[in-house]
């Protein structure tokens, strides 16, 4: 079986396991008062440059969306969100759950942009029934895409302008953003991430943490009471020292962009197998997800052959786009098995 | 000045305001459990030719859209509409509010297409992940919608027939109804909107009633301890008997139906001044709610001579869609009036 | 048959129904905007001695503690309440439906004590795991009381001292405020209510009104875009001039009082009739709500003579606790006859 | 520093760590469909006697709570439980935060009673406004309590009996299960709670779990689509093969009865100790949490040692009750020098 479904299907980077192990028998304070979160959050207001940040750690990216925009929003607002991003599509309504609207923009290869976004708040502004209508609140993007594309430093900006015109917080999910940081051509660093964005999360699950993701208010704009609130929410997490001790690894020599630069490498491996078998990419994704449109027969004869991937979506009665996900687990022998296979079964 | 603003501009029609009147001094039960509202069902029923339905009186259309939608689901599941829908653009989020996402279909001058509904539908269902998706569990139609249009009958059987081939309840927001009924070339009669139908209601506020809309669950099916949840939803009235009265005068001697029919007539007068004008229709309606374009320049010039419309859209920078509405108030007069200002202001 | 069952049985006192009738072919804006709200509102602030009210009308009681209580609370925060007030027992959990806990304080006929309430303060802020719990966020009271009882201006200066010290909004619930401000031996005026507390409501469903309630903010401390958040709960009516001419006829010529001043003259005359059958008080009600406790072989009687009251608690197997309700539309014979009966019953 | 503050400040039992290390490079399919998943499930299936059992892992204690009990209601039910329940006082509102009242029973020592139960459930059904009112549609009761305390069978029985009477799933929160299971004196066995019990969870984190709830539906009433609404809440877990292997171990060999009997056999020896003292425990429980009043004099040195513990609460203005936990990490060396340094402090 060679499996490239998805970057969480195996446990944790070794380096956090054993840290993890080490801890094991040590007393902590409940609820992410503990010492490995505080220098896990030191460390990584230090890797975003932003001394401001206040820092929370939650266990999975769903409840971190859940929780940071239903605690950002205004009870009247909603949020701004692709038509494909993870908040409107494959989270089984947890916003609207929470009582906010998802207010849809057209998605480019999984992208909003800017004009578009300045379109729709100007047509809520000027609509002379505007207060029957939810209010735009706050702007989600996701970085890499569900794509896995990655916005420009100038599109970021041009979100960002846009958002602060309007006093709408910028929210970027970074579930993956291990492997958006060190993507070939990128030019968004943390810092600028910081910079442009008013909350992001850093994601732990998807980039070799056990579980975690690390949200970061870039502009001490943590909700009042946001332990409580997260308790409301059911997402607090008892022994959070777990969720420190995992931060403060990936965050210590560089790890958590080892982690994504070894996934990328891998991921530019594997699409360059696919360009030379001849099978064209069904959207150019620099990072550790890979599309790839098949015919149903060939797709067949993978699956015979025990080739693991995830299904994307129908796109002809007889064609199939699936994809292919990296990780820090992935093996270059593993890629280079899947290319061999691909090109005998075409 | 002259104004067709809106159908909810005045009180309501004489016959209610009389027989209110008669019965002020009358001591009735509360929360709709007095005999007017059971005499209302009755005569709805009939009217309905729906013995086995069940019938509940609510105060305003938003209220009725939130009420129905969130007791007709469970808890897993949304609602899909147009995207034009008044559950979608101007209930505030209303429906997301009660923890319902609303899944968005394009819209055709208003309406949806059973084609497209199908298709929403197998999409969702063929989904390797739609258990992390949110559930279609209902589908919301307006009758006339938002655009004063109207299914047909094959149209409206169209999109029942998806509706229960995938177990979704199928609701109609009637709040202007009795416009659909009595429109011109339409060949949908309430019976036929019961049985297409598994709930629907029938609106009062902008027919001729102070407030008030009549629920119709068409199959016995109407949610267990209902009045609970209505209560629970701030919803419920404590002088029901004041919806009872008003729905059982529109439903004797046919004055819903004449109410229609006299906003109907005035509303076609008005759309052959329009086009005897030589102004072209933006929509082509045939309820009571008129849309025409008209140059910024001449909106302006309607302003001074004291005209009230709705503002519609913007459509170019120096165009503007606006709406004129007719009601059982609307005198022929008054409509008259308008048609010779429009001409003069050209 | 004579009832006395409640205050919302009848319709509205003529003069409002005159006045409604009066303005029924005029047109108005929609949602509270017209000039009818306006004027009532002015009268309001006057009647309040509360220049800086903000003022909005709501339909129903339920509703408007629903609206009022979530839209003044921070997410994390409850409302503390008497257990037997009406936000605990008798709402069917609207408030809980919007994500709040009602904290509940131990009752003295209806009242809650401010020693006990500065008791539940201190000892939520004592204690070590407070941000694991629901903050005291507002304070809710009724007046009259669901006991018909009412504080004293003392009681509602000792209550408001706890209330601003630890910055919890006072709330009143005036459902039945015309019984409370007309009644025998209260110190207690609208002025010291507009003084005491940061919002409360007027009541007009039970004292007059065919239905509305005004809720009085009485430090411009509505909360933003309140009219999206009362769409957003459903509760915004279409027709708010309704609203208006009611609550600007109840303010013209003190006519809220004079409603409150009848009932109240009448439920003290059957008080005396109560005393002189030798049927001691359950409660010593000072308003329109007066409670007896009879053994239920008299109940039978009372049943079999056509007398309505309604059911308030067992209180032995064989002995029950019912009421009577005097409101705008109760007559003195229908009184007197009441008197007699008991006595033939007895 | 001696520290017997909870039985969740260190990380997970040996055993755990060590299966969990084995399988870290494994790839596992997510959000529990995993085969260590499946077979924790089998061996929670036998330890139970119950075969018709559905089972769910879930992380924490609050999110269990707040899933099963939104989850198991309709939306007009609240939940009964004790006052001092932990989802009444000590999950930040997260029961309402999903709707549904928390319908609040005087506890005994954290217990409820069959009786108080019935009155409650009987006074409801008898109010003829009881429409108006939250139905108690489910009874919610830890076991060991918040106190420590335990249900006999008996008293399980008398309380299951109520509930299934009047129809409402009976759920025990077991959030330290292990220790309830192990305690002298009990006759109430797993399969005894599942034969009870509608619903109840097995404890992980605060029983040598590194997190993890283990959630069984007695009666294969797992409520429809229970994956999705887990995820609605924000509450499934991607890698859910870690819940998988933690329950699979505890499971194997009897660990999670080792784990309860080691902090049982501590807890018995600090009781003890504290006789000895002549400290008169402040509750008598017979599980892993034991309580103590202290003078605060005793305390502040106690503080002086490096003794942690629990505030539990103050009983006079001089005196407070706090708690110590142990647990499987907790040493008998540690137990005997805390009692030694409290005969010293005395």
């Amino acid at each position: 079986m060679i499996s490239l479904q998805n970057d969480y299907s195996e446990g944790a980077h070794p380096q956090i396991l054993k840290r993890l192990a080490e801890i094991n028998l040590e007393q902590n304070p409940g609820y992410c008062t503990d010492s490995y979160c505080a220098s896990a959050a030191e460390k990584i207001k230090q890797a975003c440059a932003c001394p401001e940040a206040d820092i929370f750690f939650l266990v999975g990216g769903t409840q971190t969306n859940q929780v940071v925009i239903d605690t950002m929003l205004a009870p009247y607002e909603g949020v701004v969100a692709a038509c494909t991003g993870h908040v409107s599509m494959h989270e089984a309504g947890a916003i609207e759950f929470t009582g906010h609207k998802v207010l849809e923009l057209p998605h480019h290869e999984g992208k909003i942009e800017a004009a578009e976004l300045q379109e729709l708040v100007s047509r809520f502004w000027q609509d002379g029934n505007h207060e029957h209508m939810v209010f735009p609140g706050m702007v989600y993007i996701s970085h890499p895409t569900e794509y896995g594309t990655l916005y420009s430093k100038r599109e970021l900006e041009a979100i960002a302008r846009v958002c602060h015109e309007h006093k709408m917080p910028l929210y970027m999910d970074g579930a993956r953003l291990a492997y958006g940081l060190t993507a070939p051509g990128t030019d968004v660093t943390l810092a600028d991430i910081a910079r442009f964005c008013d909350v992001f999360y850093i994601g732990g699950t998807k980039c070799g943490a056990f579980f975690g993701e690390a949200v970061v208010f870039t502009r001490h704009n943590m909700p009042a009471h946001f332990l409580t609130r997260v308790k409301q929410h059911g997402a607090l997490l008892a022994k959070g020292h777990m969720l420190g001790i995992q931060f403060d690894t990936l965050f210590t020599d560089n790890l958590y962009c080892e982690i994504g630069a070894h996934a990328i490498r891998l991921a530019q491996l594997l699409q360059n197998g696919l360009r030379t078998a001849g099978l064209p990419l069904y959207i150019n994704s620099p990072t550790n997800q890979q599309f790839v449109e098949l015919s149903d027969a060939v797709i067949k004869r993978l699956d015979e052959r025990g080739v693991v991937y995830s299904f994307w979506e129908k796109t002809a009665p007889d064609k199939t786009v699936i994809r292919f996900v990296t990780s820090w687990a992935t093996k270059e022998e593993t890629v280079r098995e899947l290319i061999k296979i691909l090109k005998e079964v075409l």
